[in-house]
């Protein structure tokens, strides 16, 4: 039974495994020795439980697919009017490693471009850090994103900084505009070594699932980002995150993604789980040629798009209303959200109630947020205004008890 | 009761009622007479209910508005491939009216800005439809859409027509790439009198909800669009909709949205609802400048940013496993899609079943899609393999009947 | 003796006659039916002497190459401030028919490119004039600058009108900016009317003999032109002339030139001579493929580098200092430039001069300029304040005879 | 007497005295400790003679006006091939310190931005060259321009490699585009060097007098360069030397020129004159405020315009025909190059030669060039061929005797 998804990611697998497009990268040593046969996948869900197939153990160096993570931690730390400061939110509509800056303000683009991603690593631990004691901020966050001690790879960072020449012109431009302070070869000594942290992609399904499930690891229960945080990096990534082709990635497959040169994707569908894939062989546009292939083909079969309505929720929130003696018994049901409260106020306002007490019974709820709560908490005051007692059943749940219980006020006229 | 989110919406319209950012456009003639008080905000819910604040029976002209309604339409009746013949997706990072072409292909970047809306209008109906025959076709969609019949402004065409050098040129530069073959008068015209097609709000909102909701319009229950359709429209909105600002615009209100110069903006949640905003100064970006803020405060408020985990549907599907004598039942509940089916699966891959029948118990779920019910449908099978009897309780619906009857075959290993 | 010329120029032309670079342009009808094989050069000297070989009577519509002389017609008549206005000067860095209008001012670039042609084009006669008065008056001028009546080919004007969709959408574009006035159909037409002039290449170098004389037409010896206004056009051709191979031009060739899409190339020494060639077929920089090697091939053969110090004039202007009797007489020759002058000034202040009359005998000046005979005059005044008596020689020449009496005075400190 | 041009220069400076336009630069230390007062000018002639008014004794850092003297020294060792594998030739269209390469290639657009000028200081020496023998070869060879042992300033040096940031942002893009092989920093210490070496304007003066000399040091009579590369230089000074406004300035100023951000300006008028200012602050195009008004005045005043006619040469090269006897004495003038023999050519095959001797008298000549001695030895030999003896009167002049005895052929039809 447990095979059940795992056959189904090694069918994938088998459906992309003869594509040979694409090539290794040659100007970082350690990336054309990859094997470029590598591959694989994991999903984790919102619950921490992981599904992989094929080289699911392979570590390598995660490149570019630090920088959200990066952005993210940044943007905890530092708030994001700070990081902002330094750094848009922009596609550039260039490549990864383009010169350009916003034509006002002096800031990089975007934090999924390199110029972007060397600023983000330059403010996080203060721009004062040494390169020592901000790489090791961003190793031991990284680490706990991913439930396990991850480790720089030394061998790694020496070929990439011998051959950091477009790198070290970034910094130095950025240096030159003073969107950063460090000596230019100390900034991309930091980025470098940042992205030469050893992952597997079981790492990035984790890592990736915690922005998805809006910063709350899924395995470990730790609570490492804010939630308006993950909006904001998830929001960039969909628009940014795979470099040219933005626009294709997001109408086809509907995933925020991001992607690296050591031929690793990671995508996110908040709510629903995080997903990683590794194949080394590099298209044209900068994205591993199979793990393009890989992510079409789980967004169709899944019916993973951000845009699809496959995974709606809240509607038909009102499971049943029934009659006991002079009670009228209110049952709702799955997700309260403005969705479902808005349901649920529809049937009440519609319903005509006879006299006596109205039961809210909230046993079937799944899941509720501010809005719906405040909604429901509004319909209840109004229909004590008229003149109904008003119970509510909730049996078993500390959280739907707060339906009531929260002292949250909704904004509505008196 | 029914007050309640009116009356919301009545303060969301007071926070910003005071804002004088922005002005009416003066190159528009039927434009710059309208009342720059104007306020109105309408959402619509997956279920066909419009709740509204504000003036929401004027009538204004629909303008760029009509430019993802006009790209479904097109997708629709012509698919995707011959759409992307003749227009990209990509964020052109350029004004609305810019005259770039993509650097390959001699396409308009994506069919938000002009040129491409101008191309998109061209092909509706036929490269040989008269332009009465094609803005005939276009009007009546629109209408569909809405629920009732629209009309185009005459007046507005006069106006519009008399000071249509830029999209004249746009249509001439079109022209000489053999994007487009009409006449160039012709393809303005055309595209003016669909864009001088009068609406308003509440038609906005059920227009916007039938993206929103897959397609299927929700007050007449008629699909008008394949939910392809509606995710690509969406897609190109998210990165495309509100201009320079698009990557600020879904970091922070993370709604697909799309303005127009009358001063109406439109917004999307899949499979939540459809809103739509009245105020016609604009700002400099070219978008409503009270709409905008109407916009961020709902996001804010009702949690509806798009990366939101808020409306996550489909963990704890497994409700409950009880014991009847020999039977084991399963009760789920909720949505059966991956999320949901994987949290299914592996609560059955752990559990000890004893030797008996096992029932499905699916009276308590909402909605499942097909890769939900696939997975579903393999664990039963896997379970039967295994020696057990398998039974379904589905009293009452005819949806959760096709759990397991619709024949599918999930593609997984033997 | 009169066939040496015309002999160099047959030799010239057999050395490109093998050349099959390039196309015929298709998209203008008339064009596409050229004869590709026809080659011919003239050169018109600054005394309005013609030498020709090959096709010197193949008459072709003028297009592009009408665009330094329309520029310096509108300079002439309206002033550089009033032109400069609506054009500016800098080469665009882009193809003749971009779309772009500079960052600020939003005029196009320069006069060279269609977008800056079409609106000088406008302003020719005023902005309230009919095309038939404006083109008559380019008409008639161009005629006066080739010395013989040009007429407009009309079947061509009907061709180039029937595909005129580049031009419209510019002249749209620059209408939608207020960069232009009339009617975009009624802004193309007058364009197109005055690039369908028909022209020989024997007009053309006539033509461009006027522009290289300082505005005196070489064979009726009519002024048309200021001195100023053709420094201007030459200037504008140097930097953007040749379109995007400018800068290769300027330092292989060294001759401001005009290249057009009927096959003609007109190239201008100032003071020396003016040149066209024609050849219909044309490369992928928009030039006569072979046009540009016969230039290539003259620039090298006659050391006709606008940078080349072989035309140098004026040093050695002292041909003798000789003694009758009490009198000393200074014997000038060639030009009396600055570099003249300074060189017959350097001699008189080194030369002891005895008591007593000094003459200047000026009766070996070829020519002077206001520069060199203000340095004179004032050299003059000076040996009179030493206690010189001062004659000058000057047998047989109105122009020399200046060199004392222009009543001009150079501004001096006392 | 000797006066007389310092003194009009003296009122030049005295015109622009009061101009409190631009800024000291603030990036480099020592050029924001210049004195911004400063301001002198000096011409240098074809013969050598220096004409000053101002602080021309002022030592000052070249910076980018050793651009044309390091790019023509590059193009005389290695030749315009090998230099132009590395650099273009094209205006850019963008400041000097653009980060842009060409499109195609590769290369810096032109070697007057800095990405070209650090590009071009790479090959001088050969690209396996120590900074230190490379600087010591540039040190040595603008010292032979200037005729003096010029200098690097070392505290300059210090202070511009510690603000380097752009520079070495180049270098390291260049180095990763393959386009340079040294270490970024040894690369942007050799440049650097380059910049820092001490001049006064006397010395620029007579640098750009050289190349305006063809390559010839005017005081010492040394050939530092060919002509070929004193034409490239000039041709690319004229195209892109002064930054973003080089369409207007060779429109209005007519003078290949570049500009420094220490505050000089070099300008060259072929044949004519070398020219430099010196004024410390620096407008918005980068250029000095105070410079560009005194080139504009000496554009004007002196008829300097490159397209002027004023400086034309070599018309009415026949002085006289004469009879003596039986022979008939041509008495030709002036200059002998295409137009001067042309002239000679038409009166000659004009006039109706009797029988007997014809005799060229070329005692009035003051210089020819190849091409016109090619075509005066034809027309020799074609009256040979009708039967005249041919005799040439040249008295006192080696270089007119070349006339009939060089021995070169011209390429004409048998």
């Amino acid at each position: 039974m447990d095979q059940l998804i795992p056959d189904y990611l090694a069918d994938l697998l088998d459906g992309v495994r003869d594509n040979n497009e694409g090539e290794l990268p040659t100007y970082i040593p350690i990336l054309a020795e990859a094997n470029p046969d590598w591959l694989g996948v994991t999903l984790c869900t919102m619950d921490g439980n992981l599904h992989s197939a094929g080289d699911d153990d392979v570590e390598f160096t995660i490149q570019s697919v630090s920088k959200p993570f990066a952005y993210a931690l940044a943007l905890q730390t530092l708030g994001l009017d700070a990081v902002s400061e330094v750094v848009g939110m922009e596609p550039s509509g260039e490549a990864f490693n383009a010169m350009s800056l916003e034509e006002e303000g002096n800031r990089p683009d975007n934090p999924m471009i390199n110029a972007g991603a060397i600023t983000v690593n330059q403010i996080i631990n203060g721009t004062g850090s040494t390169v020592e004691d901000r790489v090791e901020v961003i190793r031991e966050f990284f680490s706990r994103l991913a439930g396990r001690e991850l480790e720089v790879d030394e061998v790694a960072v020496e070929g990439e900084m011998a051959g950091a020449d477009r790198n070290l012109s970034l910094a130095h431009m950025l240096r030159s505009f003073d969107v950063i302070a460090d000596e230019a070869h100390d900034a991309v000594l930091s980025y470098t070594r940042q992205c030469s942290i050893k992952v597997t992609i079981k790492d990035l399904a984790v890592m990736a699932a915690t922005l998805a499930n809006g910063g709350v690891q899924p395995v470990t229960g730790e609570r490492l980002l804010d939630e308006e945080v993950c909006h904001q990096s998830l929001a960039v990534m969909a628009s940014c995150g795979m470099y040219d082709a933005a626009g294709r990635w997001m109408a086809r497959v509907g995933i925020p993604a991001k992607s690296g040169v050591s031929g690793a994707v990671i995508g996110m569908l908040p709510g629903q789980l995080g997903a990683a894939t590794l194949s080394p062989r590099i298209d044209v546009n900068g994205n591993s040629a199979r793990g393009v292939k890989i992510f079409e083909a789980l967004s169709k079969d899944m019916g993973m798009h951000l845009m699809s309505t496959e995974n709606r929720a809240g509607s038909q929130a009102v499971r049943s209303i029934t009659h006991n003696g002079e009670e009228t018994i209110v049952k709702v049901q799955g997700l309260v959200n403005f969705t479902g409260a808005e349901s649920i106020l529809r049937v009440l306002s519609e319903y005509d109630f006879e006299d006596g007490r109205v039961v809210l019974d909230v046993s079937n709820l799944i899941e509720s947020n501010k809005m719906g709560r405040r909604m429901i908490k509004e319909a209840m005051r109004r229909l004590r205004d008229e003149g109904h007692d008003i119970a509510v059943i909730d049996p078993d749940s500390e959280l739907k008890h707060r339906l009531m219980d929260d002292g949250e006020q909704i904004p509505l006229k008196k």
